[in-house]
């Protein structure tokens, strides 16, 4: 066992670390409140390899471990968890593209992504099917060669603003085996969007509706093979959730180390208010369960680096506990900061804001608890 | 002891809800995203005699018991917290205008205010003075029959909107004794304001501080006597954290209400969402805090009625139980929206902003704390 | 809406409080650590009219509120809340005997039970039916103008050293319609005991499991008629509910006075550690739980005296609440003690261990969610 | 970083794991029941190296790093955790002794410890002296080649029943660095022992106060030098609140296997436990808070073991976090029993009595938080 990043790990954090604090912090602030997608920021992300962090090397990705990828993710998220979180849907959407794209689709749209020239969203959600995902509705049907697609999707991110879109739409029978996944154009006729989402946070990125009215993608532009696209859609969903678990620890650290500073600055009664024990009780708290969650999202993403046979179970825990553990750290640090926590001159109730949507999205915090449930009263989990 | 409302209270009830039903819910969504300071509505509130709900005959308050304006402000906040908890703040102030002001005070501006068309600020916190009130540094010094005040206040409710301020200035030495109250024009020559903050939430109630540069008032425009404007303002308190409390429990009763409807609407894995017993624990646990929020808010209400000697024990304890579980509620009913309580379609994202606040200010929920373990290990509190 | 104690309800908690300083502080340790059922002090209760504070005048019982009989309990249960614990289960089971038994059931055991003379165990729970309480399996045939009872029960308070069992078994067919209610002596032929359970608390009191067999009891012993034992049952639980609710209230009272003491004596880095902020915010938010825990009790005791339509909902959310706080507010006055909390000299590790139990019998406080929820999702629950 | 156990690691544990079941499990409830200390059990685990983990090898001691002691601590404590944390005290007074202790003291123990043929006991806490360890009043002076000790400790673990005394006593001034270390005779003349307390729990560890009457100890019975006795006090503390956390995890973990076998077995409602979605939720999140619980001891003992600067702080966080996680678990598990739960006939109302102690000693959860908090706002604490 071996807790301690190495250098080139830490280096790599340290670079995001940097890049976020010159190229997010002076911008997120007013990004959330015009909502503006900042797509040029999101391109220089990916000038540093950071919307392909763990697609393959067959497409220009970094192929790094999940773990790695954390790594940047938290300090990304630290400064700007809305899009941060935008780019590690990205990276998820760019990893299935990648890992199960047809030579076809890899050399159209691959480098594009990874670059983060061209961006990418994920469309499993429905207005029908939220936690039940299997049930969903869109439909493809094969006819002369192409799919056909009719249907629609509900809270895309990205939706609108993006090139690509990784689809998982119905081609058999009812349930998650007649599901299949593709890559369309983001603009192919018939492909409409709703209007943009007025939403708590996450206002960097647009959310959206989308519609399919007889789009028609090539044959090859399906992703694995026909009833694969749940299991391809889950496989996705496991990084995806350390990935946002992830922004939920940067959020935290963000708004830990702010309301550090805040007590230590802000006087009242005639002293700094850090020596007001209760506070400081709050703060020490607030550490703990930070560092928590950080273990929780290493473990899993390690997890799942090495194939264990329980990496979705460790993933489910890591998502409950770290967007638990964030929202309440950024929400307590708002509390410390009294009045001004309130104000969005500071970053604490964008932080809280922003963190609220990963209790629910990428599978809710309930859906969790079931994946875990089910797996330790199947009896089979080792979490030993 | 009699838990029950009389017929004559549930009518009283009934016509805040239908108000805020008519008055309040077509609007309320567009207020917050615009901020938008619904002045006409609020005024039409006052037509009901919602704007002096507990302020004296003297200038046509209704000079109901405190319980009884925890039922009116309860069932608007249901609908609206945000321009609800205004309306509370304009009542303490104009309360505390009727209360110890002088004739000509009260007969300048008295009906103005119980009647709505005029609208009132509280005017206690300064940047450097929050949680420590006691050490405000706003002067007001007496010269040739006025009082020339210089200063500057922050986080003021309704500040650069309305048209008088109740404002708590030191005239002797420091410390809490040396605190006067003064009700003044809030255009008087000298009286700046600072830019409209951006806030969480509380959208259709502009936030400002306000700048004091030798402004002149009447010597007949203190409220009380010299030195007892500290008393007063914690007085007036007493009765804004129960208002505070109540709108928590409004907001509450709100977002409870909104997710009974939404668990047997949603459908998911084919059957209404309320089936899941996980999901009703959550909501059986919500409206059991619920209920216990609203027993705190009519406890402490009655103590303060009764002039109870550990009433403003009570009202701690109560602002600080009700306010924590308003939110509690509020962010409970979000989540168990799923992705739909994110999205400001949905009235939960706005309870949750709005209700946040309501944790921090009228004290923040830390000095609750205080208050009442001071009691508590003096010994002499009887909360048996 | 009266939220104060009439001066007749202060005197009666204060005889109530005096006769538990003097009966039962100086021996719960004792009678914990011995396990001894201590029934001449119980005795003693009732002649103060403790063992029938809510039975019927029949029976020479009190035929108090439900309200006024929670000050009794809560002041007895503030020392003691295993031996009070008993009483209120015998006050249940008395109080349906004298409500639902024959006239020559009330007369060979009435005035005997209320007096504490004679106890009552209260007999539902089953091995293989403890929450689904309607599935009971022990069966009593009309045979030959006697019922013939053969089965078991389980968890039975006060078995193998109480008088009268209240028994609910099966006469007709299955779930909660073919159960009826009855009352036998605790020494019918037929009726045997198991051992003493050994227990984490609740040891001042028995507990056994009891087995019937051919056990005969005249048709009078019926309990109203034959199917109504299930509702009689319930109606029992609703009174019992709010009981044990109280029991915890008592508990919680008596370990936040001894943490308020303990906090003032205790010396630490030079000073009473009470004058640590972090102790005084735990102790504040004991109190304030406490106090809302009270409230919530006394709303559903005077829904149930009121016979309101919700009753049963109001006493599940009052359990479900009350119990919680209580256990967590003997846990946190534990922890304030330290080391000395654990300990048995003190009576906090007692007061812990007693009120633990609370939150699982008389129906779990997962039942009680099951309760609330039901009613609220069925939309008819006025909880306002 | 590697989050896996290396197979000797996993051979280890299953070691540890078959010894409890064999030597542990069949008697840890009669232990309990009958306050027995289990010395032949004890020095079975000597034999296995269990009572010198980490102990030097010049004392026969196994010299392993804290992450592997925590490997065999957990697999006890999930069966018997007042065995395994009195083990572990004496792991921690063992390893004091062979790191400072002179030649003399070394050769005169060393291996009798580390073998578990005799036992040792950590005295440190004065009545008067429990989170201020600083300020304990037990002198030691040296006079004619020999240290005269006079005062008293309290809640000594083993105390009356062990070989040798570890003992913090002032040779200097006031305050921290007037304390030195010794190891002395547990039978030497002037020591005398108080009754044995009773207590919630930890009863098969006999826990008694210690009175020091010119007791008389040789000079060379002083581990490492006069006046660095608190910081060796310390440094075993760390070390030792790496062990309370590591039996709170396996409690908790005997607590989680014991409950995942109950809800599968339980019958209700015509079905398992199991299916009962709110039940499968719990489950779900004591196992999460649980791998959360296990990462942060696994962390804090390899930062331990690696000399990190900031390993203390480490240490602190997962004891605060690991205890109240392991209480937590433990007591939900009992729940999830209902009234069997509460018996000794199952384990669980023994591991929530003897994890509850967890919370309190080798520095209170409340010290902790202060030990954590003084880190951040010095904000020198790398915990990224």
């Amino acid at each position: 066992m071996d807790f301690e990043l190495s250098e080139e790990q830490r280096a790599f954090a340290q670079t995001a670390r940097d890049f976020a604090l010159s190229e997010f912090a002076p911008h997120a602030a007013q990004w959330d409140a015009e909502a503006f997608f900042p797509k040029d920021a999101i391109a220089k992300a990916g000038g540093l390899g950071f919307c392909g962090l763990y697609s393959p090397e067959s497409i220009d990705g970094l192929a790094l471990p999940r773990l790695d990828a954390t790594l940047v993710f938290e300090e990304m998220a630290a400064v700007d968890p809305s899009t941060t979180a935008f780019i590690t849907i990205h990276n998820m959407a760019t990893w299935m593209l990648g890992t199960w794209g047809t030579e076809t689709v890899r050399n159209k749209w691959g480098t594009d992504l990874t670059s983060g020239r061209k961006l990418a969203s994920y469309c499993l959600t429905e207005p029908g099917a939220g936690s039940d995902a299997g049930s969903l509705k869109t439909r493809a049907e094969l006819k002369d060669g192409e799919y056909v697609i009719n249907g629609g999707k509900a809270f895309i991110s990205g939706a609108g603003s993006t090139d690509v879109l990784v689809l998982m739409a119905r081609t058999g029978g009812g349930g998650a085996g007649g599901i299949s996944a593709f890559a369309l154009p983001a603009d192919a006729p018939g492909v409409s969007y709703g209007k943009k989402e007025n939403k708590m946070g996450w206002n960097s990125q647009p959310t959206r509706t989308i519609n399919f009215d007889n789009v028609r993608v090539p044959a090859d532009h399906l992703l694995g093979s026909e009833g694969e696209g749940f299991r391809i859609a889950m496989k996705g969903l496991d990084g995806g959730r350390i990935n946002i678990a992830t922004c939920s620890v940067g959020a935290a650290q963000g708004a830990l180390d702010a309301a550090r500073r805040y007590l230590n600055e802000r006087q009242q009664f005639g002293k700094p208010i850090a020596s007001f024990q209760a506070l400081q009780f709050k703060l020490a708290d607030m550490a703990t369960e930070l560092v928590a969650a950080r273990q929780m999202v290493r473990l899993a993403a390690s997890k799942l680096d090495a194939g264990h046979a329980d990496a979705s179970t460790y993933c489910a825990m890591a998502k409950r506990f770290a967007t638990d553990a964030g929202f309440t750290v950024c929400n307590e640090a708002l509390q410390l900061h009294g009045g001004y926590g309130y104000l969005s001159e500071f970053p604490l109730e964008r932080l809280v804001r922003d963190a609220r949507v990963h209790q629910i999205l990428e599978g809710t915090n309930e859906i969790m608890r079931v994946i875990v449930a089910r797996k330790l009263l199947e009896g089979d989990a080792d979490i030993r």
